[in-house]
């Protein structure tokens, strides 16, 4: 490819001021590469106005586009859920994301809440289109005093060996060649069973890469009491919307988390965006930090083949933030030495 | 009550040593008052034997006493899940458990892995007979490609109203008075709206009490970045399991951390119990912390109206952990430095 056609939703809140940063910084990072955008004004006021979140036809005009570019979705005016199901999980779910893949490096100058942050890094792969996040709940008796809600919970051994095998390809190109399995098998039991059998499968034919396994309530422990010990994580939709928001908070915050929604077979565009909401507590006065978008549009480039321009953008992260200090920055001043540094 | 009926179930790993020395410690606690004890053999021995981990006699004989005092279950020759379900999480059921507490405080002197833990103090009400974990699961084509496997959450105004309203209650008598409920309203929505909607409820009969929402994600990263502002959590069985983790290991690690499995009716005992678990590479070598079993007596004796005692235990406690220091000491060491303070 000699451009990219890329459709970007800016979204709410805070989206649109830290989402212009990450595509200017990937225009410059691509240089003589094309950069196609069509934006969609997808969020809380589309949503608002027209009562619909996502219609088919832009669903079917999102799929012709190479990637996705995302900032944020949520806003006060509209009941929580409703956008995030609506759009944001329906967009994953639609085109198939089922790798939701989410570094954690500790970059040189981000200031971690632990006293030993030292040297963490490692990647989150988060199965993303089963576990409890089908919507395949109920309730019965609404309202009353005899109201029961359901949530259930949905594992595939299609769906859990994608997953696995993604994370373990992944460890095989890195230097520790070390997956955790986490899960809470001891409870869940089905669902534990299939994900401990497809590691143990998937785990045969990868001889140089080791694995262990973690319930999800002590893999928090070692969260924060070691997590120099992670190398990549695989584990369902649920625990992985956890610890990888604990992941970003031990690495300097969410202000810098990034994540890639990935369909890798190609059927359908991948999606790259922030970890970070749209904190609109915060939106359109100069306060936000665009550093997440922007490595979200670094693993954008590299999904898309662009490993130099890729690079380019996570250098410039790494100095801006190695030089960054603990003082305030606006959204303005990280934008400009960032793309500076590019 | 001038005698407690007390069933001692010290199970497995290093259950038996640090159980020993909690019931050491609860018996000079109380003084005159009398300590009957009936110890059951429960736990991997009994099951590799006879094949049944909970028998209905055993059950008979245990709702006969006045409390129950547990070390940990779970050893390597068991399969994972076997005895935690089959003993644990069924005791927890059979005795109606439905309040799950667990105290979270920064006694001075531990150490925590945050840079800023100073001022820790809240308590988290996990409510424990409902949610993934009433075993409402199953699977199809197991072992195969196309196995599907699920599990069900269940959740009812019944058993949530009455966790939000001893959470209620509970903060009611603290100084900062204040709920949170943690859930993932968004994204598991008709098991969210029912916490929601009784949250509200609760909350209109306790004027004096503030009460906010976090969703599990976030929450875990407030736990880390300023776990200061909890006061009381309230949440479900799952997301309650995996926050007192956290909570443990931020308040100095889970050798310190105690939980009480409440049947406020008392139409079953009480349940007290370390969360740690039964840590059999250190079991029977004089290595394993007994603190967290001891303050789980101190929990018990409170819950039975021996206040005094409990404070006893609890100072004995935070003495002993002022002037620990961070030199690894044993078993013994920290057992006689703490039956010499109480
Ligand atoms: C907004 C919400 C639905 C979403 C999720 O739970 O996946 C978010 O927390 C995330 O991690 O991307
Ligand atoms: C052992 C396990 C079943 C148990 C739970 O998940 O409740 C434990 O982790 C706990 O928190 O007491």
């Amino acid at each position: 490819m000699n451009s990219i056609n890329l459709a970007v939703i800016a979204g709410d809140g805070i989206g649109p001021e830290v989402t212009s940063v990450a595509v200017a910084a990937l225009e410059k990072a691509l240089g003589s590469v094309e950069l196609d955008i069509t934006s969609y004004d997808l969020g809380s006021d589309r949503f608002l106005a027209t009562g619909e979140a996502l219609t088919e036809s832009d669903l079917q005009s999102l799929s012709q586009h190479d990637a996705i570019l995302l900032g944020a979705i949520g806003d006060p005016r509209v009941p929580s859920g409703v956008l995030e199901r609506g759009l944001l999980l329906k967009l994953r779910f639609a085109f198939d994301h089922h790798i939701n893949l989410r570094p954690s490096r500790l970059f040189p100058g981000a200031v971690s809440p632990l006293r030993d942050a030292s040297g963490i890094d490692f990647v989150v792969v988060r199965e993303g289109t089963e576990g409890p996040y089908v919507g395949n709940g109920g309730a019965l008796r609404i309202g009353t005093d005899q109201e029961i809600a359901n949530e259930v919970s949905v594992n595939t051994a299609f769906g859990v060996r994608r997953a696995v095998e993604f994370a373990f390809n992944l460890a095989s190109t890195r230097d520790r060649k070390h997956v955790t399995l986490v899960h809470k098998t001891n409870v869940l039991v089905h669902a534990g069973k299939i994900w401990l059998r497809v590691v143990e499968e998937v785990a045969a034919k990868y001889p140089d890469v080791t694995h262990d396994y973690l319930h999800i309530d002590a893999a928090t422990i070692h969260m924060v009491n070691s997590p120099q010990r992670f190398d990549v994580i695989v584990t369902d939709n649920l625990f992985g919307d956890i610890i990888t928001d604990l992941a970003a908070a031990i690495c300097g915050g969410i202000g810098l988390a990034a994540s890639a929604n990935l369909n890798p077979t190609g059927a359908f565009p991948s999606m790259f965006e922030p970890v970070h909401g749209s904190a609109p507590d915060i939106a359109g006065k100069n306060l936000a930090d665009p550093t997440a978008a922007i490595l979200s549009a670094a693993l954008l480039a590299k999904s898309l083949g662009y490993l130099e321009a890729a690079e380019r953008i996570e250098n410039a992260v790494e100095h801006d933030l190695a030089n960054r200090g603990e003082t305030k920055r606006s959204t303005d001043q990280i934008a400009q030495s960032i793309l500076e540094l590019i």
